[in-house]
């Protein structure tokens, strides 16, 4: 692609960084930027810039947050002895979206994929397993996307948290396996949520 | 969509004005961003801001530049007689990938729309019929897409030039009709170039 000028070459190249943009695609979409009035330019490239240099997950859960807690850890009618946990953010959104739920949540950033080099210590599951030796959490709900790396890190987890008094259960299968938890409509998983089932009963399945 | 964070969602917001981009894909996006370098992001933001605040269009084509005139315009081997009118950038750059023109470039910045509100006034077209007036162009190849729109655009021009001792002459349709010139291939749009009609023939056909 031969471009007439740098500047936009370089808007190009650099849109073109983003996941499923292609250069012709990150090209339509640096023209319609040109032709919109410049704020709307301006807006984007301070909304971006401004999250990335902002960003803080909440010392709690790992969810994004703009403070040092996030809203969910800090309302006082969640109970916290219930945890959620999730591989990321996109999966919080799902399932408050259910209003299915009013424990806390517990973000792990991934899941164990030793195909893409990620393993336990890559996750924030130290974290999670210090809440519950310090005995406050009575139950987990892994609330993983069920495809293999799902199992695997609930797995992982659940021996992890082996001689501790914790209940552990997995949401219902109410989803076909292999499918992303975010695509999962919100009736199947808000009712998945409540008919979460114990983690040592999913694995005879 | 339920954030935990405005940054977050104020830059998901900002990228979902970009067309085609939905909540979810700017989410997906955004999400990417935060677990990238923020180099990345700076560079990004950056980039769109500059091109949007610096940009330029030559003064004789229209094309995006970053001078006064293009580079196709100031290089003396084009042949200066020669105009070949697109409708906008993307199409310049389609034809020079043939390396079957080594004329000029006209570029209108859209085509006559009655049901977008687009008319004649609000295209690059009074310049056009100028630069023939001023008796140094020999001949204009039409290269809009085939659509309706670029035939009405093409007849607009068309008669504001009667009168004048100038070659009008359409690409060959090698294209089926309706589709888009820049999603032609090099080769057909090449041979369309060379395989140009008056265009009187191809308002027969
Ligand atoms: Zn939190
Ligand atoms: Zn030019």
């Amino acid at each position: 692609m031969e471009f007439s000028s740098k500047l936009l070459e370089n808007a190009v190249n650099e849109m073109s960084q983003l996941p499923g943009i292609g250069k012709r695609t990150a090209l339509r979409l640096v023209l319609h930027l040109l032709r919109q009035p410049e704020s709307q330019t301006f807006q984007l490239a301070d909304a971006l810039s401004k999250v990335r240099k902002e960003i803080n997950f909440c010392k709690s859960c790992h969810n994004i947050s703009d403070n040092i807690l996030c809203e969910i850890c800090e309302n006082p009618n969640r109970n916290t002895e219930l945890i959620c946990v999730v591989e990321d953010i996109r999966d919080v959104m799902a399932v408050e979206n259910t209003s299915s739920f009013k424990g806390l949540y517990h973000v792990l950033g991934g899941k164990i994929s030793p195909m893409d080099g990620i393993g336990p210590q890559d996750l924030n599951i130290s974290t999670l397993v210090e809440k519950v030796k310090a005995g406050k959490v009575k139950e987990l709900i892994f609330a993983m996307s069920p495809t293999m790396e799902g199992d695997t890190t609930n797995f992982y987890i659940f021996r992890q948290l082996q001689g501790y008094n914790v209940t552990t259960s997995t949401i219902a299968r109410g989803v076909a396996a292999g499918n992303e938890l975010e695509y999962t409509d919100e009736v199947t998983l808000g009712r998945s949520i409540i008919d979460r089932v114990p983690f040592e009963a999913s694995l005879k399945s």
